[in-house]
């Protein structure tokens, strides 16, 4: 065995196949910055398109990251297998609820269920810039 | 039963106990503001007293977080049960890989142990300012 087997290997996924897994899951983090300062909150999310879409009450991602850069990431890791993945999307987040621009039409199209209590009668969407993702996986 | 107790129920954890699940786990997520932009990065980390430390190489975390507002999550769900948890550390980021300060040797004492592939030689410690929490739980 040549030493390079032995290392783990490490992938950058495209963006299709981001999207592929992004669509297959249903429940990752946003990083929302209050005043400089990110903030992550765990989202039950679905996927329309290239759109992230989630429900939420009224609070810090209803009244900060409407309008701003934030980001959404989820992940997945196998400690006994050494493998694991993680795909990010970078974007801006936009309130959807009473909007009717492309990207709230297509948060509209999504149907996010959330498992947190509460009501949630305001939907998000967060417009894409950047999708990528990485995969690692430890050689036999 | 009444209507109450069919709703899920929804609790604030208090920094003590935090503190007790962040011992408990050892993969989290850093999300960290480059020029505006957050972006979330899954790390191993490990406790040390309140301080979060984690190993990295060259890149995004060592470049851009150490004297950065960063935020540090982790989270469990089982949907089947209905139940979940996310604890949340705010703070900032210390480089303390050749640093000496209070965070750094908390740093140091820690042993995180990277799941991904790559050399990891520099240490960060995140100083926090908050640490919250919150579980939930659907009444049977």
């Amino acid at each position: 065995m040549k030493a390079s087997e032995r290392e783990p290997e490490l992938e950058e996924l495209p963006e299709d196949e981001c999207l592929e897994i992004l669509e297959r899951h249903s429940l990752g983090r946003i990083a929302v910055v209050v005043q400089g300062q990110p903030q992550i909150f765990p989202v039950n999310y679905a996927m329309s398109g290239r759109i992230v879409a989630f429900r939420t009450g009224p609070g810090t991602k209803l009244s900060q990251a409407p309008g701003t850069k934030v980001c959404f990431e989820i992940d997945e890791y196998e400690s006994s297998g050494g493998t694991g993945w993680s795909v990010m999307v970078q974007g801006v987040a936009v309130d959807a609820t009473d909007s009717f621009d492309d990207v709230s039409w297509a948060a509209h199209a999504a149907t996010p269920w959330p498992l947190a209590p509460g009501a949630k009668p305001f939907r998000v969407g967060i417009e894409p810039s950047q999708i990528t993702g990485r995969r690692f996986r430890r050689r036999a």
